[in-house]
């Protein structure tokens, strides 16, 4: 007994604070209950003479079509009514043709049934009436009622059906008054905010992965749940997460949105909720983008440290200023005000640059030039080897040339390699990186032995080249912030969003 | 009329087909259309006596709870007829202690309703409820209808309560018979196909995007779809969204699935549907590394033809080998066959390893070399000249050392750079390509006029990087693969699936 009071106990307080998180939650409960109090209480007053027998209805209703938003219940009720009212039309006129059928008329009824119930129900599950599900089945529900109860009574119009349809729009009425009457809650208004705060969550998942990878970031061991791209608490991953994941909530409430009536700061017939979740979507699009940033940190294959160094002022600019220009247009999108310059994406894009003339200037670090000229062994070390030794004899205080230099620093690389090579087979060894596919299968490699010198530099290049690919990936997501810009351009548009105040700041 | 008419057996042809690509939904709907039919008869049969009056809930019962597969029927009926219960007990208690109220029993009564009316709601809309949220909604109304209508009759136990939940039992008992009787639909069985099935669709995918990054495809025009990722009909994006887009299906499989009795192959208690959406995110996983090889093919910046074929073969053999390990799995899951050697990587990694190899050798096709001594310029000029005044001097039939290579490639590549430069600023003009962010803010560009020459090095540098971006994506999906393979073998582990026959052709 005292497990159970300690159980509900924790439930209470999970309740408690689940309330406090989003207070719009105890608002709605307390909104149908508050409904379903009201259509209690008219029964009590035996008000409309006929509720008590059929009371049912009414409290159906409210508990059915009495949703979390207003375009929902709006929906919902909608379905309902257009359900019930089609639906009894047809029964009605299935039952009066049954009376004049004679003997027959049960095989009739049956057979109607059949025929009506499997074109309902195959109207119902094809894909493009998902919005309509609800309004079928009260159509389905309400035609079989009146069709058995009808034939049964003898009475297919009469009291009865007028008064359980006047109690459904009783119900139907009491749900929408106390909704809208008491704190709306809009969905639109909620796709809105859902769109515009995820902005700033892609925003902190680039800001976590540039930065991720230049402190070296690595996972001991990936998470399992982002190799099965479950929901996890790592914070580089759940930002973008959660924009990817929006995409089901943003259309479920763009259904609901297209129902609610202009209302807020969306005056206007036919506001473009559509262009909300085109913005949702071409996020979406520039998250995939940092996915595949993520992934780099994720992946095995990484390179080495000091080269990233070499990169790290430029790739920390591309990765302020995108994140920067990120927060900037959700804070646009959340206040409905226009870009107040078209050049909004000037510095990314400058900074962008920086980045790719840095990486032009310094591609050496990308690449392992050591079999460069594999093929042509011979001449190549006769070649390099006599271009060194002139390049050393001949100036001494300049840098030495790029052969040099990128020799140099292959070589470097080739021992921090080898050293991490080591600890990720050890590493395997104590089944820490379940990803470790890729030399799990490789011969294994016993520490202190000499690595075979092809396998080496495989890796070493392999890894060298991952910072290029990382480099290039957060070019490409500055490009789609070009597609993300538009989109939102265009909403801001169709919706027409307010001129920008200029900030005294700016002035 | 006519048009009426014609949309009408648009309509009908429309359903036609849909019935005829999934054979399924119109046994669905004949099941029901059987159940509702049943019912029917029943009820012009009076047997059991009381069943007229109370038709309406056998048949609310079967349109409510008969769903499509036969866990979502157990749970939807498990949760009907718990909430009905609980609810009924409740209500008979609140009620009579109303009765010995005296004057205060209405206002007892209402506040009741509201209390248990809020808490009810409050805890339907907790995220973890969700399993449960129909249950709640039954609960909350039979509770309100048992409490009013029990209190106006005064009779709370009886002959009206027991024959309604008599025909609730019948209505669901019927769905039930109905539904695992006849042609019975798992929704165990739809997960195990959908996991299944999504293999060779990423695997399609996958090819496609490797032979379209060979052929060097480009798409005119970015479908502003696939920029807002909505659902499109291209080929190689259709094929992994379908994947990622799965994750929502095999959640609401799994929730039905886990009702489900031992049935078919999946002969076990407590069958491990939890390890199906893992290997179906461990899929979801590989897919993103695949959509970040399509975002290659999509972007703007591209490397030029015939370095792409350089890598030609090892790219291709990476690819193919990756779509067969795919489709391999797929069919082993789909058969439900353990995988046969552990070694089913090996031929992929053998294949990921000979392109990096090659990438090492030639990976003076993916830098620009021009600007690696552009800080120690005089040095590097004179002493490249040096070099490969030497290098032609010595040896005129062996390839000419890589440094000069390398020259002359970026020198062609620069050619072929300008050009594809210039097409893109003409279709930029014409609004073409939505997502040309990157160079629409770029200082315009005339044809004819030179370019500036670092502008048209940065550009160029950064179209060879991607050749290696698109390389080391590549390779980074064979290190996810081993990621699939733990997914698939656990699950196999898990599930006991058989030992593989061995094949003819293998003896």
């Amino acid at each position: 007994l005292r497990r159970a009071a300690g159980a509900v106990c924790a439930a209470g307080r999970e309740l408690w604070t689940f309330s406090r998180n989003d207070p719009r939650k105890p608002v709605y409960a307390a909104k149908v209950a508050t409904a379903l109090a009201l259509i209690t209480l008219l029964v009590f007053l035996r008000e409309p003479s006929d509720i008590v027998s059929h009371s049912v209805w009414a409290i159906l209703t409210v508990v059915v079509v009495f949703e979390f938003s207003i375009g929902a219940t709006l929906s919902k009720g909608l379905n309902r009514g257009l359900g019930t009212l089609t639906a009894g039309g047809l029964a009605l006129a299935v039952a009066e043709s049954a009376r004049h059928m004679g003997d027959q008329d049960i095989v009739f009824l049956i057979i109607t049934t059949f025929a009506v119930g499997f074109a309902t129900t195959l109207i119902k599950v094809h894909p493009q009436m998902k919005l309509y599900e609800y309004g079928l089945r009260v159509f389905l529900l309400t035609f079989c009622y009146v069709t058995v109860s009808g034939y049964n009574t003898g009475e297919f119009v009469g009291g009865t059906a007028v008064s359980r349809f006047l109690l459904i729009v009783i119900g139907g009425a009491v749900s929408l008054a106390v909704n809208i009457g008491i704190y709306p809650i809009w969905a639109g208004e909620d796709l809105h905010h859902l769109v515009a705060r995820n902005f700033a969550r892609v925003a902190e998942s680039l800001e976590g992965c540039v930065d991720g990878y230049l402190t070296c970031m690595e996972y001991q061991r990936v998470p399992s749940k982002i190799l099965t791209y479950q929901a996890s608490d790592d914070p580089l991953y759940s930002g973008y997460r959660a924009a990817v994941e929006a995409q089901t909530q943003e259309e479920t409430l763009l259904g609901f949105a297209i129902w609610e009536p202009p209302h807020g700061p969306y005056k206007m017939m036919k506001y473009p909720w559509q262009s909300y979740t085109k913005v949702g979507g071409a996020l979406r699009h520039c998250s995939f983008a940092v996915m595949a940033l993520h992934g780099c940190i994720l992946s095995e294959i990484q390179s080495a440290p000091e080269n990233r160094q070499v990169f790290s002022a430029e790739l920390h600019r591309v990765g302020d200023e995108a994140a920067k220009v990120l927060r900037e247009l959700g804070h646009r999108v959340k206040t409905m005000t226009r870009l107040s310059s078209p050049n909004i994406l000037s510095e990314v894009l400058h900074a962008a640059e920086e980045l790719q003339k840095k990486i032009d200037q310094r591609s050496y670090l990308l690449v392992n030039t050591d079999r460069w000229g594999e093929d042509t062994a011979a001449s190549t070390t006769t070649c390099s080897r006599h271009e060194a030794g002139a390049g050393a004899s001949r100036d001494n205080e300049a840098p030495p040339p790029p052969m040099h230099k990128s020799e140099s620093n292959t070589s470097l690389a080739r021992f921090d390699s080898a050293a991490s090579w080591a600890a990720m087979s050890l590493a395997d060894g104590l089944a820490l990186k379940p990803q470790g596919s890729w030399h799990h299968r490789m011969p294994p490699f016993h520490p202190g032995q000499p690595l075979e010198a092809a396998e080496s530099r495989t890796y070493e290049s392999a890894s060298a080249l991952s910072l290029g690919t990382f480099a290039s990936l957060l070019i490409e997501f500055v490009a789609r912030l070009g597609n993300l810009v538009n989109a939102v351009e265009e909403l801001s548009d169709k919706a027409g969003f307010k001129d920008p105040v200029e900030q005294p700041s700016v002035l």
